[in-house]
C-alpha cells in the first residue's frame, strides 16, 4: 500500500450536497462537477461516480476535462441499480429475464462509460439483489442468474476490474450477496480473473466480521479490489467517520492492506449526512485520521511482516515461521543471569556521597541470558535456560515473566523452567529434575 | 381491544405510492387524497398523515370532505421532523435554541392541523434527536430540551395525545429514545397526562424487546396509544408484513392488547417498497392475518387469564391457581416404605452359595410409599409422606431425594417430612415436630 | 427426506441431565447409558455422543450392546474440543505446534471410536478456534494450519463423513468459521470428499443467514451433511424449542431438505436447560412439531418443486423454467373476454320466478381469455392481450388484477394492455396505440 | 472520581483460576484466599466476592484477617443465583412462591455476610430472571414479584447499598433487566433509597446502549453505585480487555465518571478465560490502560464540564449555557478585520535581509474581528459580523470558516453573513442586503 501524499483519497461524492444552499448561494442545480469542486477542496484527489446518476447532469466532454485538470482524478465508478423502482424485486435476481437483461445492458453502459473515461474499476454493490421473506425467492435460480449476470458484464470489457461490495441487510433483509464469503463464492463460479471484492469497514462490523480477517480471505481466494474506510457500531451501517469507533481495527485493517499491497484508492463511504456535519471538514478529519494511522500501521506491518513469515526475501527463518515448523536451530539452552533493572527517576545522577531522592521506580526484566532466552523463544526456537534465581519475591517475578512469554502456550513455556523447577512438564509429559541434563 | 369488523385498520400511506404510474396512468401528481384512495381500497379504514408532507398538496377542506365521506376516517398525525435537513443534528435536541424553538413551533402548528381535522392522536418518532458520536452531545442537556420541548407541545393542546414512537438506530448511530424504557423514563420526567408511547413491532425486535413484555411495561408507566404493526428479523428495521416472521410473538402481542382493552388502530407501518409489492395487496394481507390471528389471540386471552389468576371474578379456580395451591385434589398422604435398591452388575446371579464379584454399583431410590409419593406429587397432588427412616446414610440420602423431587417447590417438599424431621419448614414458617399431626 | 416414521431424531443428550436427581434418585453417578435411555423415552431414535466427554464412563462394549438393541440408534459424534483448557486459544489454529497435533490425534481417535461403534458422521465445532482481539491471530496462518488439519483429519478414514458446524461468536469473539460461506471456502480448500457442513437454525440466525438459503449454498458447493433444529430471536445462540419464533422459516427449511433429498437426522441442539424445562417433554414437542410441519412442507415441496424446476422427469416446460429462459413458445397474444365472476351465498339456487336473499358477495377475476392470459404469462410466456374493458369500476379493477400478475415486472405487465391503454410501454420503450399489430 | 494511586481497582476473581495447575503446582484445592491472593500479584487492590460461591472453602475469619492486611480490600459481593439448578425458571420470577422465598433468604444472608465483612455493596445480576418463550411469563407478575423481593432485600440492611446490574440475552433469552432504562424504571417502584445500578461496559455495548449515555441516565433517574469495565464487540457478553475494541467510547465514559463524582471501583468484568490468557497479565493490561486513558479523561472532563454547564463555581456564563438560552448579551455584532495567518516553519527568524527557507505552512483563521465574532458566537450570543473579503481564494475559504463555525445552524450562521452577502437569511425569511442595517 502507498503511504504518503501518493495514497489516492477519494469519498462519497453525494455527502458534497450537504449545506448546499450555503455553498452555492443562489444555485439552482448542483451538477456532478460542482460536487467534484467542492471534494477537491476538502483535500481528495480521486473520485468515484455513480451511473447513471451522477452523468444525468454532465456532459461526458466536461468530466473528461476535470479529470485531465488532476485537481481530482477518477478512480471508478459505481453502479446504482437500487435508485430504479424497475429494479426493487431485484436487478440481477430479478424474477423477470427482461429487468434482468435491462439490468445488465445498465451496466454495461456504464462499462462503456467508464471506459471513455479512462478508468478500470467498476464497483457493484447489489443491494436491491435479495429477499426479504421467505418463500420470496428461488435461492437456487437468483444464484444461477446473478452468476450469469456478472460473468457476461465481466466478459464486456476484461480490461475493467468488477469489484462486488458486500453488505448484509438493507434495502433487502437478506442480501444476496451479505458477506466476504459468500461474495467469493459466487466470483469462483463466475471465474472471470476481472473480478474482485470491495470491502466496506461498516458492511463488515455489520456483518459481524473483523475487517482485517475479511481483506485476508479476500486477498486469498480472489482480489482486494477497493476499499470503503467508515466507522460505525456494527448494528447498522452507520458511515460514521474513520477511526471514530475502532481505531485498533482500523490500523489492523492498515497493515494488512500494507501486507497484501494494495494500491487502490481510500474510498470514505461516510454519511455525514446524518448528522447534517460539514462535509468538507468531515472528508478532511478521515484523510488526517489516516494520516496519523497508516504511519503507525506501517510499523507494525514491518515489525508482523517477519512473524507473520511472508517476507519477500523468503529467508530461512521466514519459510520456517510461515510452514508453522521452529527454525532450523530448533533447541537452544542458554545458561546466564537473570535480574531485574530497579530503575529510579531522580533529578540528577548521585554525585560522591550525595544522597538523591527519587520519585518514581520502575522495575525491568533483564539479565543477558534471561533477555537472551526471551529473545530466542519469542523467534521460534524451542527454548531452555538454566540459571539461578532467589527464592525471594523477585525470584518469584522473574519466574513469572519467563512463564508469561510463552503466555498461551504452557507446553512449551514450561521447557525452559531449567534447575529451579521439578514439576512434571505439563508439554511433553517429561519432568525436568535439578541436575537433569536437558 | 376490538374485534371483527370494528377494528381501526391504518396503513403507511406513502407506500401507495409503489407503482403510481401503473395504477394512476398518467397523472402527473399524486396527491394525498389519491394515496387515501387508493389505501381504502386495499380495506383500510383509518389513516395517519404526515404532518407538514401530506398536507402539502391538499387543502384542509378537502380532507375533511374525504374524511367525512368515512370511507377512511382520520386516525391521527405524524410528524416527519427528519425529512428536514434543518433538524439533521435534532429537533428537540438541536444544539441551536433557534432551531429547537422551530421544530416545537412545527409540532404546534401540527397539532392545531390536527385539531382541525377533529383528529386527536399526534404521534411523535424523533428519529432525528439521538447521537452518532461519542462526545458529540451534551447527553443531560439534549435528554432536558427534549423533555421541556415535549411538556411545552403537549401543553398547547390537552386534548389531544401525544404519544412517542422509539426506535433503536437510523438515521442516527443512537437515538436518545431508542427503546420503551427509556421513553418511559422520558415521560414521567415530562409529567403530563395526555402522553404515552405508540409501539411499533419492528423497532421492538431492532431493540431486542419482547413485543407483549415491552406492551405491558409501557401500560404500566404510561399509556399504550398507537401499536404499528409489520415484522422483522430484528437485525433492521424490516418493515415485512404482518406475522411474516414472528406469527407466534405476534399473537402474544395480540393477546396483551386484548388484556390491556387497547382500543386504537391497528396500523401497518410496512415497506412493501423494499422489495416493489403491490401495496394494496401487502395492506389486505396484513388485514387477512389480523383476521386470522385476532380470535386465536382472544380465545388464549380467556384462557391465559385464568392461567394467570387475574381472572376479575375471582371464582375458587383461578384463586387456586393464582396461590401457586394444586387443583381440586389437593391434599394426599401416602403412609409406606422407603428404600434404596441397591444394583451390583455381576456377570451372572450367583448360584447358591456362590461368592461373584460385582464390577459396579448402583443405587436407585425405591419403596412403594416413595415412589407413589414422588408420582403424585409430580403430577399435582399437594402430598405429605408418613413413613420411617434409619438415622444412618441411607436415612438421610432419601430424605434428600424427597426434598429433591420438588426442586424448586421446597415448600411442599417440606410437607412431606412426616415425623423425622424437625426442621422449621421453609415454606410456611411451621416447624413440623416428631409426633405432630400433618 | 424422509418423512413419518422413517426420520431419525436426535438430541442433546446433555439435556438429558437436566432433573438428574429426581428422575435417578440416589443414583450417585450418571453414566452416558443412562442420558441414552432416558432420551429414547422421548422418543428420540438417534444420538450424537461428544468425544471424548461421553465416553468416559462408559465401555465400548456397552454402547455397542446398547446401540445394536435399536431402541436408539448412532447417529454420530462430535468432537468437544472447548471443554479442554489447553484448546482455549484454539485446538487447530492454536500457535503452539504441539497442541495442534494434538487436537489432531484426539479427532483421529474420535474416529476410530466411531468407527468401532459401526458410525459414519463425524461433526467438528470448531468453537475455541477464533480470536477476540486485533492483532491475536495470524489470520493466514490459523487459516493454513485449520485446512491441513482438517484434510489430515478426514484422510483418516475416507469412510467416514466429517461434518464442519459453524457459528459466528462464542466462545471466542469471532469463529474462524462463523458461518456457511466461510466454512464453504475452507472445505474447497480441504478439498476432501467426505467432508460437508452441519446447518444448525439458532446459529443460521445469529450469523443473519436466512435457513433454507444457507442449506441452498451449502448443497450447491460441498454437502449438507447433518441437520440441528432449535430456534432463537437472533441476538444470541438461544437453543429454543423447533418451531417457537421461526414456524415459517422452518418450514421452508424442510422444503429445502426435500428438494435436496436430504436423508441424515434432524438433531434438536437445543438447551431447555436455560429454563430448567423437562427435556423429555421438550424433546416430544420438538419431535411433535416436526411431525407437524412436515406435511406442510411436503405439500410445499411438491407445488414449488415445479417452480424451482428441478422436476424429476425434466419436462420440457422445467427444463426451460430452470435455464432461467422463457417458455419455447415465448411469444403469445390472447384474444379475449374478461370480466368479474359476480358469487352470492344463498341458501338455494333461485327457482323461475323466485327472489332468494344473498348473504354474501365474493368477486372474482374471470373470463375465459382474462384467465388464460394470466396463466400463461404466469407460467413463463411473454403475454400481450387484445380486449375491450369497460371504463367503469368493474374495467379499472380488472385492469389492476392484469398488472399485479406481473407484480414487480411493470415493464411486461404493460405489454398485456392491449387496446385500451396508449401510454409508451416502460418495459421496451415502444408505444402500443389502438390497431397497433403486436 | 478518584484519580491516580487512590482508584480502587477489583476484578472477576474467578479469572485467576486460569493455569491453576501451572501458578499452583500440586494445589489439590483452589480456595477463595488463593484466588485474592493471585488476584493481589497483579496489582488488584478490591475484590468483589461472590455469595455463596466464594464462601464455600474459607471461614469468615480468615477472609476478615486477609482484607485487615489492606494488600486487597473487600468492594462488595455479588449473588450468584444463576449458578443454582432450583433458579433456572428465575430466581425473583420464579413462579412457585416457595423459591422465590428461598432468593429473597439467600439474598439476605448474603446481606448479613457482608455486613459481617465490613462492606456496604451488594452487586444483583439477576441472569436467571427473564423468559426464553412468548406464554412462558406472566410479565405483569414477575415485575411485580421482583420489585417486591428487591424492595424487602433493600430494607433487610439499609446501610448497605443494593446494585442492580443488567445484561440483555444470556442465560435467559431476554432477561427482566435488559438494560438502564428498564433497571431505572423498576428502580422507581421499587422506591429504597439504598438501591442504584451497576454499568457493565461490555453489557451495555450488547445492549445497544452508548456507556456514558446509559451512566448519564443512571445519574440522572438513580445512583451509579458499581462500574464494570471491559469491552466488546456488540454482538455478545464479549468480555475483553478494557479498551481493546472502544478506546473513544471508554475515555468517554471516564469523562462522565469524572463529572458525575464517582468514587468507587473499577472492577473488571473481563474473561481471560475465552483465549485462555494469563489473568495476571491481562489484570496489569487492564490497570495499565486506566492509568493510560483517566488523564486523557480528566483534561477532557476539565474542558468540556464548562460546556456542560455544570461548572461547580456556578458562574454566569455556566448558568446561562445550562439553561439552554444565550448569554444576557444576545446579539453581538462585530466590526473589524478577517485574515488568514500564514505560519512558516523555519530554523530561525530572519535576519535582515535574510532569506530563510521554510519547511511547512500552516494557515489559521486570524484577524481580531473575526476571532471576537467566531468567540462570541460559540459562547452562545446571537453574533454578526461587517467586514470585508477579497473575491479570491482567501476570501473564500474565510466565508467556509464563518460557516462551519455555526456547523449544524443554518438559522444564525446565515445571520452572520454582513455586507458581503445578499441571500435571503434561512434563518429568520429576512434578507440581508448590502448597506442594510442588521
Amino acid at each position: 500500500m502507498k503511504t504518503g501524499s501518493d495514497i489516492k483519497f477519494a469519498g462519497r461524492l453525494n455527502a458534497f450536497k450537504i449545506g448546499a444552499e450555503a455553498y452555492w448561494p443562489g444555485k439552482n442545480k448542483i451538477t456532478t462537477i460542482d460536487l467534484l469542486t467542492r471534494a477537491a477542496t476538502a483535500g481528495l484527489n480521486a473520485a468515484d461516480l455513480n451511473y447513471p446518476d451522477h452523468f444525468a447532469d454532465v456532459s461526458m466532454q466536461d468530466l473528461k476535462h476535470l479529470f485531465q485538470d488532476q485537481q481530482i482524478v477518477l478512480n471508478g465508478l459505481a453502479m446504482r441499480y437500487y435508485t430504479n423502482p424497475g429494479f426493487k424485486l431485484g436487478a440481477f435476481t430479478n424474477p423477470d429475464p427482461t429487468v434482468r437483461r435491462a439490468a445488465i445492458d445498465e451496466t454495461k453502459a456504464g462499462l462503456d462509460a467508464l471506459a471513455e473515461l479512462g478508468g478500470s474499476l467498476m464497483t457493484l454493490w447489489m443491494g436491491q439483489d435479495g429477499f426479504d421473506y421467505s418463500f420470496q425467492a428461488d435461492y437456487s435460480k437468483i444464484w444461477d442468474d446473478t452468476v450469469q449476470a456478472i460473468a457476461e458484464v465481466a466478459d464486456h470489457n476484461p480490461d475493467i476490474e468488477i469489484a462486488l461490495e458486500y453488505k448484509p441487510n438493507e434495502p433487502r433483509a437478506f442480501a444476496l450477496m451479505p458477506d466476504g464469503a459468500t461474495t467469493l463464492l459466487a466470483l469462483k463460479e463466475i471465474g472471470r480473473a476481472n473480478t474482485g471484492v470491495t470491502l466496506d469497514f461498516a458492511h463488515v462490523l455489520y456483518a459481524d466480521e473483523m475487517p482485517a480477517f475479511a481483506a485476508s480471505l479476500i486477498a486469498r481466494h480472489s482480489k482486494l479490489l477497493g476499499v470503503h474506510l467508515n466507522d460505525g457500531y456494527g448494528k447498522w451501517d452507520n458511515g460514521l467517520m474513520v477511526a471514530a469507533v475502532h481505531p485498533i481495527q482500523t490500523v489492523e485493517l492498515l497493515v494488512e492492506l500494507q501486507r497484501l499491497n494494495y494500491h487502490g484508492a481510500l474510498y470514505f463511504d461516510t454519511f455525514p449526512d446524518h448528522s447534517g456535519l460539514d462535509p468538507v471538514a468531515e472528508a478532511q478529519s478521515n484523510i488526517a485520521a489516516i494520516h496519523k494511522l497508516l504511519p503507525i500501521a506501517a510499523r507494525l506491518a514491518d515489525k508482523c511482516r517477519f512473524a507473520a513469515g511472508d517476507c519477500p526475501a523468503r529467508c530461512a527463518q521466514c519459510d520456517a515461521h510461515r510452514s508453522g515448523q521452529p527454525l532450523r536451530m530448533t533447541r537452544l539452552c542458554v545458561l546466564g543471569a537473570l535480574h531485574w533493572d530497579v530503575l529510579v527517576q531522580a533529578p540528577n545522577l548521585p554525585q560522591r556521597d550525595e544522597t538523591v531522592r527519587g520519585s518514581e521506580v520502575a522495575y525491568d526484566f533483564g539479565g543477558k541470558g534471561g533477555n537472551q532466552a526471551v529473545s530466542a523463544q519469542r523467534n521460534g526456537a524451542e527454548t531452555y535456560f538454566v540459571g539461578r534465581l532467589g527464592q525471594d519475591e523477585f525470584g518469584k517475578s522473574l519466574l513469572r515473566v519467563l512463564l508469561r512469554v510463552w503466555l498461551g502456550s504452557v507446553a512449551i513455556a514450561a521447557r525452559c523452567r531449567g534447575q529451579w523447577d521439578e514439576r512434571s512438564d505439563p508439554g511433553d509429559g517429561r519432568r525436568i529434575r535439578r541436575g537433569d541434563r536437558l
